[in-house]
């Protein structure tokens, strides 16, 4: 269903919903028919949950796509991720916390090599430092564009955030990353007749980071990706009528919850630190979007056992969360994160929803296997959550007479 | 699926349908754990169709979303609700039995109560008897406009239906109801340039009618919303190619099945008479849609042991249905109202369709639980089921070569 749908059926009600998400929670076996992460976890306050609510899989995407935190959050928040795409260039500003302005032009920039010719040889640069990629960046940043601020900020490794501020910059333009080794990088382009003031200020820009590069060998050029403004989307309260707070220590999370209006809350990532600041503002909002990075992060490790552990920890802070009586608790993962892929992965993610009128089906184990015969189905599209949440917070009304 | 593209697939056949609808079927358990209306219910019948037959749960009109009876009949019958939407208006006139002509604006209008400055102190004028409702719309019956014919019926306690009826007027009309008390009732207005008529004739009505109800406080002036017209929409028999009849007691299903050109046969609403009508017919039509409302009316009383009663009592009539030899059976309800809620809701609500080649699935109880392993699935659209029926009752052609 489509935000505008849900939007006219909003209701204000006095109830509070906590949205946990384990981020890569789903995960799978180190053996045929082992247990995945999940199932290897001993989780009995989620068990629990899961015997008095309803369960499923839920899909952040679709069957078979494997997700970016970006479109995953999206879906979780109820924003079809297909629909509403944030640019590459925006995504890195917010995975760095970098505060764009409304007008800002963002680009995802990767330092390459090439070779006398302006072949590109290597799109990555030999995988280059993180802190030789900030001796250049703060390089970069001297260069001077008349009339545009330019920003260059580092990311990891090979890549950083470049920011064009000024007036009247468009957003439409093509990269200059030809996507491949033994071409040369784009000249940008642009389908806008609007577009003038920006490419010229990137071509200049981009001219100045050759010449300031030449003697940095293998780091000695730039290619640009993702040209992209904030996106101008309906906002989380104005869409579901809901104050809602985000609880996360990263700021990719932190990034895409402020731009869909949450107010972030400063926290620690970790989840005790997490579950604090939940008690401190418990009264202030309706909605609180609490994010664990560490599943993931184990994930992407390859450590099973580690991200067993943490599955196991998040566990036991689920009667502290039951104790601030919240109308709503839906638990979930944003996507599947295998420690055996030590990656994002397309399966489908287990997903709790409690509430008091959830009705509850004959799951009693909160797990990937046992979730497939859970009463929202093995396929329930992740932008659902969001309406069955505020169904189940009593803050829809009924559609039609 | 759209209904075009299922038009296309229509072949004759000669198959009889039985579509009974138990309205509000759907429920929640008395406490945690407990079991639901339909999970309470003594059902040797619908467990043994179930048995023999594919089970699942279907969503009225999407997860989350609770549905007003209008909306989810239409699903019932393949008309995607949100596409497919009656004006209130419309549905006030098939609620009270109004026979609405093809250019009449109909519009749900409420008595209320205004202070001397015309602010609306209360939208339902502390809500009147359904006695005085009936003097009051016999007194504003008697208002004229020129050209323009009126009809003013009461429905219930402050809710009344108002009709113009005349040639040209247009529907594109908004509401003179501000939905809060503290304002004065809306001055009508039109995106049409051709609705001068209709807001003349609406500003006359409304100004008489002041005159006439200022003695009669608190029912001293009237709010008018959802003005509509009769939809042009593809019927039952274009779109399906089936000779279908309704069999329901209760103004609102009736007009809606006509509103979708089908025959409305006479009937008392109880399940036996019903059942008489069906015999009755039988030799007459392809299609049967067979309302009970009981279960409804129990459950928006909250009355959890009638409700259970009356699905018992459906029950026994499963094998007289089944006598009559009919090649397709669909028994659900059109939306869940838990006695616990008093109210419709939002929950999936359980379906079992039994025809010789319906592929059996494993589930031999019908009820909320037992059918979210159902499969038709436990997040199946209403409107797939329409098309489902068809496929088992031998009228879909294949699709493609």
């Amino acid at each position: 269903m489509e935000l505008e749908f849900i939007k006219t059926l909003i209701k204000p009600a006095d109830t509070k919903i906590i949205f946990l998400v384990i981020d890569g929670l789903g995960g799978l076996p180190l053996k045929p028919l082992g247990g995945t992460e999940l199932e290897t976890a001993v989780t009995p306050y989620l068990d629990e949950l899961a015997g008095e609510g309803i369960c499923g899989l839920h899909q952040p995407v679709g069957p078979g796509v494997t997700p970016g935190s970006g479109p995953s959050h999206l879906a979780l928040f109820g924003y079809d991720p297909i629909r509403y795409q944030i640019g590459r260039g925006v995504l890195s500003a917010l995975g760095i916390d970098f505060e764009l302005q409304e007008q800002d032009v963002a680009a995802r920039g990767n330092f390459c090599t090439i070779d006398e010719k302006g072949i590109v040889k290597d799109r990555r640069a030999g995988r280059i430092s993180t802190e030789k990629n900030r001796q250049l960046c703060e390089k970069l940043s001297q260069i001077n564009i008349p009339d545009v601020e330019i920003f260059v900020r580092t990311v990891k490794e090979h890549r950083f955030l470049l920011v064009l501020r000024g007036q009247g910059l468009s957003d439409d333009i093509s990269d200059t990353d030809p996507q491949q080794t033994g071409k040369e990088p784009l000249i940008p382009g642009s389908s806008s007749s609007q577009a003038g003031k920006a490419l010229d200020a990137l071509n200049d820009f981009v001219d100045k980071a050759k010449v300031l590069l030449s003697e940095h060998h293998p780091a000695n050029m730039i290619l640009l990706r993702g040209f992209a403004r904030l996106p101008q989307w309906p906002s989380f309260q104005d869409v579901f009528g809901l104050q809602a707070a985000a609880i996360a220590g990263y700021p990719m999370y932190k990034g895409l919850a402020k731009l869909l209006g949450m107010h972030v809350l400063q926290t620690d990532p970790e989840i005790e630190s997490e579950l604090q600041i939940l008690k401190k503002y418990w009264s202030d909002y309706d909605f609180f979007y609490v994010h664990v990075k560490a599943t993931d992060s184990a994930g992407e490790d390859g450590d099973f056992d580690r991200k067993v552990k943490v599955i196991e920890k998040v566990d036991t802070i689920v009667p502290a969360l039951r104790e601030l009586k919240p109308d709503v608790i839906l638990i979930t993962g944003d996507h599947s994160t295998p420690a055996t892929l030590r990656y994002h992965s397309w399966h489908p993610v287990p997903v709790v929803l409690w509430s008091k009128n959830c009705r509850a089906d004959a799951v009693g184990k909160f797990d990937e296997r046992t979730c497939i015969s859970g009463g929202l189905g093995c396929n329930l599209p992740a932008v659902d959550l969001m309406p069955l949440i505020l169904a189940n917070a009593g803050r829809l009304e009924k559609f039609g007479a």
